[in-house]
């Protein structure tokens, strides 16, 4: 199968790298990485030991690669402004589409602009960061929960799911694609949240501080809160498993909390803006996720 | 009267200054200060002008003072853990003890020290910086609210009121001195606390905000009921003043923003987290309150 990876963060690179290690014909669609990945391959470190793509087939314009059977998108959510006209060389007919993004609001543009085409949304639950050009870094092997944005192309989903297995990559079909993506935001929203506005800190810091810790807690209830009147029952027990999941992550990065510090754009509308909106319009109360936005709305200006 | 300025940040240089020029025996205690002071006296900047003190009576040590009449502090919250060992030697049995410090907790802890003495409060309602040592700046004249700890003490705030008022600052007498902190305390901790909460942004910046004023609103209305709740009653008009009169102030820089971006102490736990307790141990939801004080204390640590 054709695959074209958009996006050449931590995400981009481990999947993709781990596509091309069971043999799929994966393009990479890379920007500030191409000249690193051109000069010394992608590098891939996880617990288990690490690997390298000598030669990986790396591009600089999607109108290089041409269309494909799969894309699969890894940009940030906050380059979804000019997402869709990037892809579209990519894009033929028959192109299935999965988006491995955060937040909500990406399926839903690919949707829009490809209107014929097959789309689908992939969750990853994982610890990873690009700690250089061209390599990824995985902490917790983790895994990706695929669904389809349209229950019919659940069939498709499936053979996602089974290419991503076949990789070596724990995965789950997921029927209810907006259920997983609020069970994902239950995590994002609080940990990469307080990440930021408590001054560029890992989720050691968050889980260890007993006042911060209150504030995931009750952030996660009112996402809960939110995804409930959406339709996505998520069951209470829920805000736990992800505390005891947190803490032996150690003093983890979050995605949003890197951005932030580096100074580059964080995904604020995806994570925190649009859940809120829909949250609020749904008839959710949601004070401190109000006030979580408001400030990383500005922080992250 | 003999009396004595314990700090030597703009609350106390300001006031001082005034009493002084009214013809007071004024002594002010200085640490960072004392040189600039010494060398080159007391500046005081306002919107009508300028003067300067040339030769004050400034000390290093509280011994050097001895016992006085009205000890009056201006030192920050932050400063109150060494606060009663560090003014023993102006207290004598008949000395008033005047606090102008910011957030609740101060004049219990000056009543606990000094059980014998009569404590009063004074909210300054007041745009005033230290622009340099020994150097404040008034931006906004503004206002004294004084009332006493205890309210047989009336007859005696009432004497504090004239001897503020001789000296050309507006002040006025408050029966409910918890009432008037509380009232401080409504712009106090959304103005304060977003200034650094946002990144150490000006007043400007809060109220040009959609989002963030509105974010301002909501913790005004928090700490009104958390207020009431304590047998302060708060008029709910009270929030839309407040925005009236911070829009006027133009690109003020609170003085919990400027200790936080200089690195210095921020006042927490007097203006957020005391109240956040006192507010919560009487039954109030103050879901904005929590993030924020979480948020700041990790921040300001």
């Amino acid at each position: 199968m054709k695959i074209a990876i958009v996006g050449s963060g931590a995400i981009g690179l481990y999947y993709g790298a781990m596509l091309v290690q069971d043999g799929q014909d994966v393009s990479f669609l890379m920007r500030s990485d191409l000249a690193a990945a051109q000069a010394n391959g992608i590098r891939i470190v996880t617990t288990d030991g690490e690997f390298t793509l000598p030669e990986p087939q790396v591009f600089g314009a999607t109108g290089e690669i041409g269309e494909v059977d799969l894309v699969i998108i890894a940009l940030k959510a906050t380059a979804n402004d000019a997402m869709p006209e990037l892809i579209a060389p990519l894009v033929g007919s028959e192109t299935r589409i999965l988006t491995l993004q955060n937040g909500l609001g990406n399926d839903a543009l690919l949707a829009k602009h490809f209107p014929g085409n097959k789309i689908f949304g992939g969750l990853c639950f994982v610890c990873l960061n690009r700690i250089a050009p061209a390599v990824a870094q995985n902490f917790v092997a983790g895994s990706v929960s695929i669904g389809p944005r349209d229950r019919r192309d659940l069939d498709d989903a499936r053979k996602l799911v089974e290419l991503f297995s076949s990789a070596g990559v724990k995965t789950r079909l997921e029927e209810n694609l907006t259920l997983v993506q609020w069970k994902k935001l239950v995590w994002n929203i609080p940990f990469n949240g307080l990440a930021v506005a408590a001054g560029g800190v890992a989720t050691d810091v968050i889980v260890g501080n007993p006042e911060l810790l209150e504030e995931a807690r009750a952030l996660m209830a009112e996402v809960i809160q939110a995804a409930g009147k959406l339709g996505c029952e998520i069951d209470a027990g829920f805000i736990e498993k992800q505390v005891e999941l947190t803490v032996p992550m150690g003093a983890y990065r979050p995605s949003s909390m890197i951005d932030f510090v580096e100074g580059k754009p964080v995904e604020v509308e995806a994570i925190w803006g649009e859940p809120l909106r829909q949250g609020k319009a749904a008839g959710a109360c949601l004070p401190k996720l109000e006030m979580l936005y408001a400030l990383l709305a500005r922080l992250c200006a």
